[in-house]
């Protein structure tokens, strides 16, 4: 889909034109022709390829051919290969008219090769692209091309504390392999950019997006220039006239956003600037276009990799609760120790880390919640690294509220809908049922950029009924080996109810909930007191209601039925908040707010009634699960976690490993 | 694809649950079922339908069905109408076990009707949409579905000297029906609404885009009352428990821009309030989306309607002429005078005339340039008004450059291109070829507003080789009969060379321009003076090659083949520009920039060599623009003009007919 180009013929003098390689010229035959010219004669020197849209006559006896001069008559050039000279391919016209003399124009060609190629075929390799590839359309989907570039937002600067993505230079041949691959090839005849000039540039609108380095043999990666970039939309290139690739590197400055589609295109010109003192003029582009990948979330389904947890002074235990669980799962564990997290254990809600990733290149990137509590550090100063990238929204502080941590921002893992597929599964985010001047919402910012990233089309659910607003509060997800190979975990008062109502039955009544706890803030009530107790009825006929309201909405998103579900036993109460509204509470640790590392489940410990030795609620959870494959380990998080309003998953964080479904090849 | 919602039963007490008509409720009938239980039977009154996945068994004698309770039994209960009074559809599930005594579960059912209707079929009217449609969805195409608003940017409040979108009360009726309608449905027993509010809502990021009145009986328009705008994202609706149609008024705020789509999706949440102190809890929703309707463009091919021309101090026989040519077209005609201009004659440059549609209406809009010369408040003091909308781009006046007049803002007509259809054709506007610091682009907020619209993808074009950058001087349109019913006309300084050499050849060669022209300025030159001059030779050496270049981007934009284009004789200089660059102007009044009107076309005249009689570059127009079926008129712009850099379509501007093509069935 290269532009075409026309030649205009003069019989006064020779005319000169340049051909691209793989591009067409189409000569004017009619322009110059004398008004009583008939027919037309073509010599071609045998470099040159012409079509011709019409039917030549056989002229007898030299065994050439003449064309009729019809009114719609077009002569299409092609060059077979590269001049060695300026000038080197001759095409002559003769107009044949009703005299015996003809009249001839002539026109001198050089052939020039002049390609500008990325990874269009998404190979990780770059490959001139053969045929009908536009190389301008980037399309979705398995037979989608165009090419992909990667934020390089990981920081392979030992040096340096920020991403590579805000430096002006290359640090090595490590920040160089996150980079996207561009080549120019061209081949020019001697002299033939004396009168032409080379100009590489990006849209104005685009420029801030991106950066592009030119490579320079025997020059180390750090040496490299920047030619492209914020405030530089334009590079004129030193091209020699022998065959060259130019290589250039390209780097993404950003991740797709409410203003940015993540398109971006580069344009090889070749300018005439035989004509001075006239201003140069285009004589051909060539453009290409890439993608900036999306950030991409991964589900609990997907296998753990790397487990995080904050070290603070009272939650030893936990944290050898989890390094024990960390230790089976086989994952690594890191550990943030108390002069780097300044008191603060929600290591779910400080940062969610996700992936990038294209053909040549796949790196985690930890994106950054606006919260900033005493984790606020921990991304950028642990997490960041080679390889590991980083990403983060800025807002207001006075603007961010509970509902923008990171425990109210979950994915689910690959869901179809009637007919429409995720194949990356759809992002959960936790809101209130309806703005009002009272109402929170996750912060436009954060909702903008999760809406950007396109593969992972969320979801809003309604989370704003709880204390503090969480997603996480009543759902997860566990991987299973049948049906839709996970399950969706749902806080469930009505189970609850029932199985205490059971127990009753049974005759264990008079069981306490929280046996061998003591603390002053709990009550011990048993089963009775719970079952007839009104107010936590009314409160827990709210949660409830909540519950499943976001059950049907998760039903019609994720294309889920009832079978799909698995509902826990879990009590609520309400609570006054500070806003003077009342919010939802678990009453007990909240056992869907679970740390899922493959089959290994560590779970919040319920401290529900034990009866014949057991903890009814453990029972029943073993019961629910153990049958899907999955192991139970019940964690006491209670007065580290569960008395300061969250739990397990609260309290730590995973690094998963990327789905095997490359994001291109889905159809958002 | 309303959400369905659950209900779980409980044997102790009934069940209450609220039916939506055209929702389906699902009954949990595991939850609650006793242990030992096998079967169930239902008993319902008649006003439910109910059904149940799995096959009944026919008990003996008494004729009824009793249902195996297996593992995955569901229950989907609808109503067949709305309740009379609370409560007065009643179901009984009784669970038979092993014991003789069966355990009974009871539901009570209300039914309501609540259902948010907007004009989903885009039939210009509102009606319930029935079966599949999804109302949360807008589709484009034929079969497209999905309501459509208008940006309220006319002038409907003779007090007013802004558009009514700026005004938060509705005008009068007349500014009503430039609004959507929306109506909800109500219908509940005695007292539901008692314990259940419903909420009109709309995202607090899409709260500014749009504004929402509710009629009231027996109040005027202007009485009716604000309920949902700019920080006001939800509304309590005040709702009668009898049969109600609330019905509410949606205006447009804003077009489709870089950050806003132009979707708008209103909701209607049920709160159920019965529970206090616990706060409310969505039951049921029902949403419905609008896109904004675009600006839309009108290409030459469409018919006239009116023109608009500036009366200055000098152009007295140019405002006779045009308006001779628009009453030969049967146009209206608008003067601009003197004390509404400030001797600013540039009519073109200062606006552009397009419309905006909804299956209800259709209304002018006029778009602002922010060039804001003499011409500064016509746009909104005179063309604004009722059923004439207003849109303009604030900008910040020392960026505003040349390529910001809207006289480098044309449209195609229709086009295919490949497979691609642009059934509105496509935008034109004229850039720089590359970006540098020396560069000129249109402004961004212009081209982000008319990329944003979607329905006429813009090509950029090379305009900055001119003087004044506008692509009207080097291209127009005309109708034509065959064809793809239009010509592009391209300004060409080879066909004038050629035309030019044929005139010497036939022995004119000492013929002048401008013959009859005195002014100090004109050089009139010879016809063989002006083919000798070397240096013109090379400036129109280099137009050409920038015309050529624009040729073939059209060509490939537009799916053009060279039987589309017509060749305009023209010739063009370099002078050097206040930035001390080489840019190109008319030699002599520029013939593409003309004012067509249907077929009648106003072509600025050339004053070019006489012979025998005839301006042969008049003669040679006729000769190619004739046979079209078009009529050439020739009008003297040239001192009040032309030699101001101007010509009769920089002079002029045209409001048109819209397209008859209704832009929701396009695929954009």
């Amino acid at each position: 889909m290269a532009l075409q180009s026309l030649v205009r013929l003069s019989l006064d003098q020779p005319t000169y034109a340049v051909c691209v390689m793989g591009t067409e010229t189409v000569v004017d035959l009619q322009g110059c022709a004398p008004a009583e010219c008939k027919f037309f004669e073509i010599d071609a020197t045998p470099g040159v390829v012409f079509y011709i849209n019409c039917r030549p006559t056989k002229k007898s006896p030299s065994g050439t051919y003449k064309w009729p001069l019809e009114s719609e008559v077009e002569m299409i050039v092609r060059m077979k290969a590269p001049s060695s000279h300026l000038n080197d391919q001759k095409i002559r016209i003769s107009y044949i008219g009703s005299k015996s003399s003809s009249d001839k124009a002539l026109l001198y060609l050089t052939g020039v090769k002049i390609s500008l190629d990325v990874d269009t075929c998404r190979k990780g390799k770059v490959k001139p692209t053969k045929g009908k590839i536009d190389k301008r359309n980037w399309t979705w989907g398995p037979s989608g091309q165009g090419a992909i570039l990667l934020v390089n937002c990981d920081n392979d600067n030992p040096e340096s504390s920020t991403v590579d993505a805000e430096q002006e230079t290359v640090t090595n041949s490590k920040d160089l392999n996150d980079m996207s691959l561009m080549i120019l090839s061209t081949q020019a005849p001697k002299n033939f950019f004396n009168q032409h000039k080379l100009i590489l540039h990006i849209s104005k609108f685009e420029m801030d997006k991106v950066r592009v380095f030119q490579a320079e043999q025997k020059k180390m990666p750090s040496e490299y220039k920047m030619i492209l970039g914020p405030k530089k939309p334009s590079h004129t290139l030193t091209v020699l006239d022998s065959p060259q690739e130019s290589i250039f590197y390209v780097e993404g400055l950003a991740f797709p956003d409410a203003d940015f589609s993540g398109l971006i295109s580069f344009t090889i010109s070749l300018m005439d600037v035989s004509n001075l003192p006239s201003p140069e003029a285009p004589l051909f582009e060539d453009t290409v276009v890439f993608r900036v990948a999306p950030w991409i979330m991964t589900p609990n389904t997907q296998a753990p990799q790397e487990v995080y947890v904050s070290k603070v002074y009272d939650n030893k235990n936990f944290v050898e609760s989890v390094t024990a669980l960390a230790k089976k799962a086989k994952c690594k564990l890191t550990i943030c120790l108390e002069e780097e997290n300044q008191d603060d254990r929600w290591m779910q809600d400080e940062m969610e880390i996700g992936y990038t990733q294209a053909p040549h290149k796949l790196f985690p990137v930890v994106f950054d919640s606006p919260r900033n509590r005493g984790l606020k550090n921990f991304p950028i100063k642990r997490v960041l690294g080679p390889d590991f990238g980083y990403v983060t929204k800025i807002a207001n502080k006075n603007l961010v509220g509970d509902l923008d941590s990171f425990g109210n921002l979950e994915v689910s893992p690959p869901v179809t809908v009637g007919e429409k597929e995720y194949p990356l599964g759809r992002i959960l985010i936790g809101n209130s049922s309806y703005p009002s001047d009272q109402s929170q919402e996750m912060l436009k910012v954060l909702q903008d950029f999760l809406f950007a990233q396109k593969v992972q089309a969320p979801v809003r659910l309604f989370s704003d009924w709880l204390h503090i607003g969480h997603v996480d509060e009543f759902l997860s997800f566990v991987p299973a080996q049948d049906g839709k190979r996970f399950r969706l975990l749902l806080a469930s008062p009505s189970a609850c109810y029932k199985l205490f109502e059971e127990k009753q039955k049974e005759g264990h009544g008079d069981v306490k909930m929280f046996e061998g706890l003591w603390f002053p803030g709990i009550k011990n009530k048993t089963i009775k007191e719970i079952l007839s107790d009104k107010t936590l009825q009314e409160h827990n006929q709210y949660a409830k209601s909540c519950i499943d309201w976001n059950r049907e909405v998760l039903k019609r998103e994720l294309g889920l039925t009832e079978q799909d579900i698995v509902d826990i036993p879990q009590l609520f109460h309400l609570e006054w908040n500070s806003k003077n509204e009342l919010k939802a509470k678990a009453l007990f640790p909240d056992m869907v707010n679970m740390l899922v590392l493959g089959k290994h489940l560590g779970i919040p410990k319920p401290f529900g009634p034990i009866i014949n030795g057991q903890c009814c609620l453990e029972e029943k959870i073993r019961a629910l699960l153990e049958p899907l494959g999955l192991e139970c380990t019940f964690i006491d998080d209670f007065f580290q976690y569960h008395l300061k309003s969250g739990d397990v998953h609260c309290g730590t964080n995973v690094r998963r490993k990327p789905f095997p479904f490359k994001w291109w090849k889905m159809m958002p």
